[in-house]
């Protein structure tokens, strides 16, 4: 890096669209705006829709490529430190070098990673997470995962695969496979999906009255029941936070986080999301792990454009 | 660190004696000694013990400091990344600037560590965990704790106390309390006093016939009788293997290591724990993590010396 390098891209790289963020190396958001993800022949367009993207808007200020000091990625699946992607079933790659190939193409210095890691650096640059070298950045959404940050890096694990707490096995009594191809895993139960299917398994079991029963059950519909003490909502909500609690408490056995960061849209219920994963936690985990901060991601869906952006700097 | 140095100390503090180690830069062992640790009056004696030992060692070898790189440690219980020691019950210590008051005393460079985390780095440097960047190196001894190996570094976490695997609740139906506090941890069923209380139970439990009613009960002659087909000592290898395969399996999901490497005094039974281990950790892992090595550590005793020579390199 030098001097003259004013100006840092972010790109989050998502299965419908492609979001981009024009930043300041300083990490101010000048401009975001997103393109499609076009997958059809295995994406091959989308490395170079993003090369045109970022040229364009270059052409748009004009501003020469001198002033930036690069593009980073954030992409779906597990990402090697060399910046390749071995397979990702969503966008059709195999041992795809998206960091070479992203260079070539826009003749800028390319680095990126996975995307819920990506969206945790974001977090750390300019979230939640800032203020902590240690910390758990957990997404909730279809999915459950975490970015393990270690002394202000995320951590990856040999395979890439660090930080899939949403597959820890917490129940030993299910039944149902978890995507994954386990069976129990704490990604059942915190998730999106997770919170629809035991809401609706427990409508079923159950003759209790409930506003679940009138409405479409989504994981905010089921917060949103739970907050006004709907009975069978704070069932399904205690079981979530008593999963959830349970893979956050084993976790801080292992990396000891000053914080755990909770992002994600189901992380949009707010901070009584935060009270009962943070009860069950206690409830779960070593005295010496018992006070660590609950906070709540600050910078939603753009976590991922900052945490992106900040692999250049 | 320039061409001059040759030398390096290594030194593993216990609560009854203190292990020296005298290496050369490239990790050959060239002498290692004992000296007792004298706890008296807060252990006020063990660094001007330490410092004299070594002192003695350069004269005895004809040896100018200057060709000595420094003097690496390991203590038991949490040590900052300044190698404070905050508070340590067995040694009387509190809020101890060892790396400073050793490097006082020796007119040397001095870094240290936890013991454990030592022990994970010595096995590292020049043991098991020697073609891995990634490991997790687990003590079995009187407790259970876990040294986490990412990208060549232990981690320490934010209070020192990544790690503490130990401590993860795997029993939700335990009525004994843990040494921690906790009631329901790994290390109460995976370290040696663990196996010797399972036994115990199982024993007075029972009517079943058992080598171990005619025998002193340690986690010796538990694996022992494990070995040739005891029964009831089958049932707390088991038992051992669940919870431990429970523990390592959750790890994982946090970490990704390449391998785990297995130490300490219980994991002396060798190959028959390993493989104990590995089948329940194979049950409850998610199967993105299957695949990963089972080693046992390879330095025995002397992994404390060797880690800490290398901190000083």
């Amino acid at each position: 890096m030098n001097g003259m390098k004013k100006y840092v891209f972010g790109v989050d790289v998502g299965g419908t669209a492609i979001k981009l963020g024009f930043f300041t190396v300083e990490g101010e958001l000048l401009e975001k705006w997103e393109i499609p993800t076009r997958t059809e022949n295995n994406s091959e367009n989308v490395l170079p829709d993003i090369a045109e993207a970022i040229e364009n808007k270059l052409k748009e200020k004009a501003i020469e490529k001198e002033e930036v000091s690069g593009v980073g990625f954030g992409v779906p699946g597990p990402v090697t430190k060399e910046g390749i992607i071995q397979m990702n079933a969503n966008l059709g790659w195999r041992n795809k070098h998206v960091s070479k190939e992203l260079g070539e193409l826009t003749g800028l210095p390319c680095k990126g990673g996975n995307d819920v890691k990506t969206a945790g650096l974001g977090e750390m640059w300019k979230g939640g997470a800032a203020e902590y070298d240690n910390a758990v950045f957990i997404t909730l959404g279809t999915g459950v995962a975490a970015a393990i940050i270690v002394e202000g890096k995320v951590i990856l694990g040999a395979m890439g695969a660090a930080g899939e707490i949403g597959h820890i096995k917490v129940n030993m009594e299910e039944t149902n496979a978890c995507g994954c191809g386990g069976v129990g895993c704490a990604e059942q139960y915190a998730s999106g999906p997770g919170l629809v299917r035991m809401a609706k398994k427990k409508l079923e079991e159950s003759d209790k009255a409930s506003m679940l029963r009138y409405d479409e059950i989504t994981a905010k519909t089921v917060f949103d029941a739970y907050k006004v003490g709907d009975e069978l909502a704070t069932e399904v909500v205690e079981e979530f936070g008593h999963y959830l609690g349970y893979s956050l408490a084993a976790t801080a056995a292992v990396v000891d986080p000053e914080a755990f960061i909770i992002g994600g849209g189901v992380s949009k219920a707010g901070d009584e999301l935060v009270k009962v994963v943070q009860k069950y936690y206690k409830q779960y985990v070593w005295p010496g792990c018992r006070n660590k901060e609950f906070v709540l991601a600050k910078l939603g869906n753009d976590a991922g454009i900052y945490g992106a952006a900040s692999y250049v700097l």
